[in-house]
Order: C-alpha cells, then sequence, then structure tokens
C-alpha cells in the first residue's frame, strides 16, 4: 500500500466515465477495483453474473472447497491412521450430504464480497461488456444497452472449462469441472482426463471417498511447477488409495455407452470403462465475446490474453489479469495480478517489498510451494542442500492422523539461506506462509534452529527439517 | 546452534563421571541433554519412570492433546456451525471413545524421544536421584544404589499437581490433572477449580462434550498473561456451551457426599454440587526427594526453584528448567529453558538471533500469543494501534466452521512495527509462527499488506487485520 494518494481524477465530469471499467469480478477484477477505489478512482465493475464473485466464487475455488471439507469430515478420511481404514463418520455418503453446505458458503462470500465493494464504493453493472474502441465499451444487460467509457480497463473476464468435440460432456455421466458438483449420485469409478490442480483436486477428493479412480493425461509429468519428491508422494500416496495412474496417453474419445457406463478410448488403444467421468484438461479463457477483435487485441491459443511485466496487452491503456491470462491462475495470485494492474496503470509503486508467491494446491492431502524447486536451482547451478521433516515424527502430525506429511527445506549450501519450501499434507497451505517470512527477509537455517514454537504443532516440522539439514552439512563437512 | 563445537571433554577418566547429569526426562531435561550432547558433552538423565518423557508425554500435554482431538472429532464440535448445535459423530460418546488413541499416542511419544536419545547417545538411568554435594547423586533404581558425579546438573524434575488437604482426591469423582483421564464416565456436571492452562483446557474440551462446567478461580481475572480481549472472547464463547464463572472465590473445602456427589464449599458460603471435580490451582514441583537441602538450594512456596537468568539455582554448577521452576510451563518453553541451561554452562552464545516466544494455549477454542500486549504496551507508554479480523470474514474460517474466531495485531502507531499478536480460534498455535517470524525481522504491517497469501487460508487474517489497523491509523490522519 501506498501512501502517497493522488487527488480524486477530475478527468471527466460525464456520468458514464471513468477513471477505471473492470470487466469480471473474480478475485483479479475484486482487487483491481479495490486497489483503484482506495486510490480514490472513479471505477465500475461490469459482469455478466447476476451476483459477483465470478468462477472463484460461484463454480470454482470456493465450492470444490466447501465440498474438500465436507469429504474430509463425512469420509473420516484424517481418522483412518487412527480408527482404521474402513472408519467412516457416515457409513453411507450421498451427494447432498456433502454438497449440502456449498450453496451456504457460496451465498456467504457473495455477502461478502458485496460488502467489500459497497464499503469501498465500487459501482457494480450486471450485463454483457463488449469493445466499441479502446476506451468504450457496450453494456447489454436486462434493462437495455448502453456506453461506457474510461481511461483504462482490466479485462478479468476469468476461464471455462475447455470442451474439445471428441467428449460428449452431457452433465449427467460425462462433466468437466464447472458442472462436476452437479453429479447425483457418488460414482463406484470414475475417469479423471488432465492431472492439472483442478483434475487433481477432484481426483483426490473422490478417492478420499472411496471412488476407483483413473487419471489420464497427455504429459509424463503432470504439475510440473511442484518439486518432483513431492508429485512422487502424492502419486504414491493416491495410489494406495486406489488411483491409477497413466501419464503420457491422449484421449481420442470420450462417450456413453447404452448401459450408462461411459467409454474413454485413448489413442495407445485403450479403452477405459467407468461410472462417469471428468474431463478437465485445460480453461478456454473468456474473451470471444469482447469485441476485442475490434481494438487489435488477438487472444492467443484457447482465447488466452498476452499480457506484458505490467499486465498490459497490446493495447496499451487495457490490462488483464487472473485466469484470463493463464498459469498460475489461483486465485491469491490472480487478486495480486489485479492489484498490480491497477497500481501500474496509475503509476503507483507496488512492491515495496519482495515477498515471494506461495502457491497452495487443495489436493488431499494438500500442497504449497514458495520459492525455488531443485531442479530450477540446478538449472541456475546454485548449490544446494534440502532438509526434510515427516510428520510421523511431529507430535501434531500423529495427533491429526497425518503420518505421511513432509515439509522440505531447500537453502543455499554456503549461506544457509533459505530458497524454498515444499510441503504435503494437513494444513500445508497455512504452513508455508512462515517460510514465505523467512524467504522475504532473506534469513535461513538459524531462524528456524534459534525459534521456539508451540507444543504441539506442525510448525516444529521446520525445526526438524532445518536440523536435518544442519546435519547433513555437517557430515559433508561444510560447516 | 553455534558451529564453534568445543573438543571432546577430557575432564575424567571415570566411568561414573560425567560433563552433565539431567535429572528428569521431560521436555527441558531432552533438550538440555540433546544440546549437551550436540557439544560432544558426557551426559546422562536420570528419570524416576520407567519410561521417557516425563509428564508432559505420560500425563499432561501429549495425553491432553490426543483427548482433545478425539473430542473435537467425536463430538462434531467444528461441524456445528454448519449442521446445527446438535451435530454429533457419535451420539453416545463414552470416555475410552475418547481415550482410546491416547495410549497409541503416548506410545509413539515414548519411541520417538528414546530414538532421538538414542541417536545422540544420550545414556539414561531409571531411578532416583538424591544429592550427596554439589557434583554427586545417589541413585536408587531396581537395580540397587550406585553413585555418579557431574560437573553440572540440569533438574528437571517438573511438577505434579498441588494437592490441598481440604480437597478429598479419591481418582473417582475427585481428581487432579493427572488422573482426570482415568475417569470412567463422562459425566453431566462437572466443578474446575483453577482456570490456568490446564484447568481452562480440560473445562473447554468438557464443555464441547456437553458437560454442564462452574470454572472457580480465586484472581478476578484468569490467564492474565494473554490479551484481555483474547481472555473476554474465551468466557464468551464457553458460556455459550453452558460454562459457569465463579472467579474470585476461594474453595473452603471439597468432598464426596454418600450419594457420590461432590460438594464443593465456598469461603463466600456458596455450595457448588456436581457429578465431579477437577481441581487444578497450582502445581508442586518435584523437589522434595531431591536431597536439595544437603547442598544449599532451599525451595519456594509449592517447591519452586528459582534460578537466574541463566538458569542457575543457588549452586553455581546446577541448574533448573521446565516446570520445576514454575511460569509458564509449557512443553515448548520448557525445551528451549533446557537448551539455554546446557549453552549457558558451557559458554555458548545460545541466542544469535532475536525471537520472540509464542505461548499456546490448547482450550476449544485455541489461544496463542507472542510478543507484547495491549497493558504492557500501555504501562511502557508506547503508542500502538490494533488491527483486527474476525474469522467470520474469513473464507477458511467459514469453511471450518469458526465462525468466531478472532486474530489482533499490535504494532507500533508511528513505526508500524509489529509489537504483538493473540490469536483465539482453530489453528491460533500453528498461525502465531508467521506472526512471530515478522517480529523477529522488525517488520511491520507492510509486510502483512504486500505478501501475497493462499486462498483460502487463515493465515489470511493476518492482512484483514493489517488493512484494518491502516484504515485505523489513516482515519486519524496519522498517515
Amino acid at each position: 500500500m501506498n501512501t502517497n494518494i493522488p487527488a480524486p481524477s477530475k478527468a471527466s465530469a460525464s456520468n458514464n466515465h471513468y477513471d477505471l471499467i473492470v470487466i469480471g469480478s473474480g478475485p483479479a477484477g475484486q482487487r483491481a477495483a479495490v486497489q483503484a477505489a482506495k486510490l480514490r478512482k472513479k471505477v465500475v465493475i461490469i459482469d455478466a453474473k447476476e451476483v459477483v464473485g465470478g468462477v472463484c466464487v460461484n463454480l470454482g475455488t470456493i465450492p470444490s472447497k466447501s465440498f474438500r471439507e465436507a469429504v474430509l469430515y463425512l469420509s473420516g478420511f484424517r481418522q483412518r491412521n487412527i480408527y482404521g481404514s474402513a472408519y467412516r463418520v457416515k457409513s453411507d455418503i450421498s451427494m447432498p450430504d456433502l454438497t449440502f453446505r456449498c450453496n451456504y458458503i457460496v451465498q456467504h462470500e457473495i455477502e461478502i464480497i458485496d460488502a467489500q465493494l459497497v464499503r469501498n464504493r465500487v459501482e457494480v453493472i450486471h450485463g454483457y461488456a463488449k469493445f466499441l474502441d479502446p476506451h468504450t465499451v457496450e453494456i447489454e444487460s436486462s434493462s437495455g444497452r448502453s456506453q461506457k467509457s474510461a481511461d483504462f480497463f482490466v479485462i478479468a473476464t476469468g476461464a471455462k472449462p475447455f470442451r474439445p468435440p471428441n467428449v460428449d460432456f452431457n452433465g449427467s455421466t460425462i462433466f468437466d469441472s464447472d458442472d462436476l458438483l452437479q453429479m447425483k449420485d457418488i460414482p463406484r469409478t470414475m475417469t479423471v482426463v488432465g492431472a492439472g490442480v483442478i483434475g487433481m483436486e477432484y481426483a483426490s477428493m473422490f478417492a478420499a471417498l472411496g471412488v476407483a479412480i483413473t487419471i489420464i493425461d497427455s504429459r509424463e509429468k503432470m504439475l510440473d511447477f511442484v518439486d518432483q519428491e513431492i508429485i512422487e508422494s502424492l502419486i504414491y500416496r493416491l495410489r494406495a488409495i486406489g488411483v491409477t495412474f497413466k501419464l503420457g496417453e491422449m484421449v481420442e474419445r470420450c462417450k456413453m455407452r447404452e448401459d450408462g457406463q461411459v467409454v474413454t478410448e485413448l489413442k495407445s488403444g485403450k479403452v477405459i470403462v467407468t461410472d462417469c467421468v471428468l474431463f478437465s484438461a485445460g480453461r478456454q479463457s473468456a474473451t470471444d465475446k469482447l469485441g476485442l477483435e475490434k481494438i487489435g487485441i488477438s487472444p492467443q491459443t484457447r482465447g488466452l490474453l498476452k499480457v506484458n511485466e505490467k499486465f498490459q496487452t497490446e493495447v496499451p491503456n487495457i490490462y488483464a489479469a487472473g485466469d484470463v491470462i493463464g498459469f498460475p491462475a489461483l486465485a491469491s495470485t490472480s487478486a495480486e495480478q489485479g492489484r498490480l494492474a491497477t497500481c501500474n496503470m496509475f503509476n503507483i509503486e507496488a512492491h515495496p517489498l519482495q515477498i515471494p508467491l506461495p502457491y497452495g494446491i487443495y489436493s488431499i492431502p494438500e500442497i504449497a510451494i514458495v520459492g525455488k524447486n531443485e531442479k530450477e536451482l540446478t538449472e541456475h547451478q546454485i548449490p544446494y542442500e534440502v532438509g526434510v521433516a515427516r510428520y510421523m515424527e511431529n507430535t501434531r502430525g500423529f495427533l491429526v492422523g497425518d503420518r505421511d506429511g513432509l515439509l522440505k527445506l531447500i537453502f543455499h549450501r554456503k549461506t544457509k539461506e533459505l530458497l524454498g519450501v515444499h510441503i504435503i499434507g494437513e494444513g500445508a497451505t497455512e504452513l508455508i506462509h512462515v517460510g514465505q517470512a523467512v524467504i522475504s527477509f532473506g534469513a535461513g537455517l538459524d531462524y528456524f534452529i534459534n525459534a521456539v514454537f508451540n507444543y504441539p504443532t506442525l510448525t516444529s516440522c521446520y525445526k526438524t527439517a532445518a536440523l536435518d539439514g544442519y546435519n547433513k552439512l555437517r557430515a559433508q563437512r561444510a560447516l
């Protein structure tokens, strides 16, 4: 936050002219608009849906995280290491049991976002926006057509699941990630095509429910931005609960048979028959209805918008942020991109501090990373060493029933500066932020060795891992 | 950790002479011994019990935390905000259901400690130690008597519950905190005497099970090292689930009536009749059998050992650490005291970094604090401001069913440096460590405002609270 706030804009006296028009009200759009409002700019969000929040709240992040909590709880998944693998809180779990609280939580989130936008005096218009020229959009809403102009735009329209023609989506047995939770019954068997973040999150949730899952991906390595040891741990743990991986395989076609079973044919000739299929191989940016061709913006494959490091498109007063620009397409990073886009357009210094971005994957178990991984460091020839802690040896890990969790510190072999943290296991997405702070301040192993942590906590894994790292250095006589 | 390790000691050729003898194998004793072993000192732990771990593992921290996890899980406590207040995983919970995993986890912890001691080559002798002179102890064990001498000693014998004569402890209806979990059935009503950490932890756990609790304490304010707003939140939430507080009341006597009910008479003339009583008003340091009178150490009230800032007793080569020296008597701080005692005796710089100690209270809900509280800062006339975040407005807080959690940042009004963090709610004891790191590095509000946190996480409360703090400063035109 910059305290040097410019005076309110005097750009235009017109009611229809804004400093900034944001298209889309997901995390990127919200943050872009709120940041502009904090700078006392006149800002409006235009969203095609009747409610704010975008895919994040209404179809993506929030419903899947609500579903995940319900799965963890009702399946008794965390308790199986204590009470045995057959343990269930509810022996006969149904989809309504699991989605019961989704709507409730989505409604709550919408209220929070609405309140935030009102508090910051961000105007919201529900309607479709289409560019007429680089400074004007036409808005089509239930109340008719209107035009609005602005100095700047942020396109934050997000993405929807990519639906290739060789997959017969039907919303009853062949789903994309947007309609998956509309499923009526929990299947016995399920094929998941696409081992990206969304595919892996849902695959692991249904596997925790006891569904026999087959995961197919055309790449030989999945989630390649994650540390390899963590991915291997995830694969190992998912296999242990009945997941089959078919990596390096392409889908030829996918359709429902007369008996209701879904047949997935692979290019290699293999055939997989399951009760249902989740197809989550990539997303399509929602850029086709914005009239971009008129103003000289050409979306790339699957509608992706290309931006520079300032989040500017080819048209300098039009920025883009969030899922619409692709990787990593996480709610947290999208929000930050939105904020940065606004800071950049109004020439506000956005990053007085260098703080690395964390990544969180809400699979079961959770994965979180911050900083560099071993592959990157090896490529850049930075000498590192690794320290590892296993939840098995951590009292709280044991208490909460996660014996397989792993926390991995990567640090500079000479300076002992912390370079990266990689965690798989209960609480990973929260725990990672301690490592994030230590990296931000340029500190390293000494911090963890000298700090006292509450007992029992998972955070103590940082200390255990740091001691492990120290012992390795000592064994190498590097200390 | 100091890398400047001295050469192995040549103090004595005798097998019965050690660099350090540690009495007690709880967290303080373990860490004192392991630290000495890392400095290549000859060290032995003498423990009166047949297993290592002390009260922490065998009667205190670990059993109570296992019990707590079982209560949270089987009572469905976390889910009541979602599924309604009558929700239970198991409708008829019994004590064996709740203590089922205690033994299992205790066993696991003992194995981990044993492994750590063996790995570090710390000798362990099971027997009673008694000082003959400041450098010699006599050990009485199942195999007879022997003598050992040492340059230094650490007394880490811990504490046991204080049992005043006016309370008729019977192990069936009138308990102290060591035998409470031996209880056969979950009572309908319970009196808890003593609103310290242990009393509040157990009171909140039984309250979560639906037991009607009455808490009595002679002090008008309980847990006075904790921020007042946090304590008031705890009291409010416990009252909401049926807890009655009687503060500023002294117990006259406590005994079982013929019908099995327990009658607690207060000095004010009030009488409380409940199914059972937990008496947890203070602890008695285990110093009476050590022969301290012979060597010139005089324990204080309730056997407490007095130490200086180096953890030395009146006899300079004899140190003490952990519960035996009193407040705060937490496993984490006790371990650190043990480490510091050893570093001090061998002249090793123990604190190259200034990292504040966190405190964790495992009540339901959890409480954690690090740094200063408002009262201390007011006393020292340090101008501060406060920023608050409520779990209610945090997506993950809502997802995990904790709507009442609260995170409070206290920061310097001018420099915006973080001075203290106080949290009540799910995950508090873990979350506090992000604040601990930020305080350690002398940073403040800007860190939280600039950092991107995973979404959804409870950690995001730091950002919300920082923004709240900023807005307050701005409203005061301090920015």
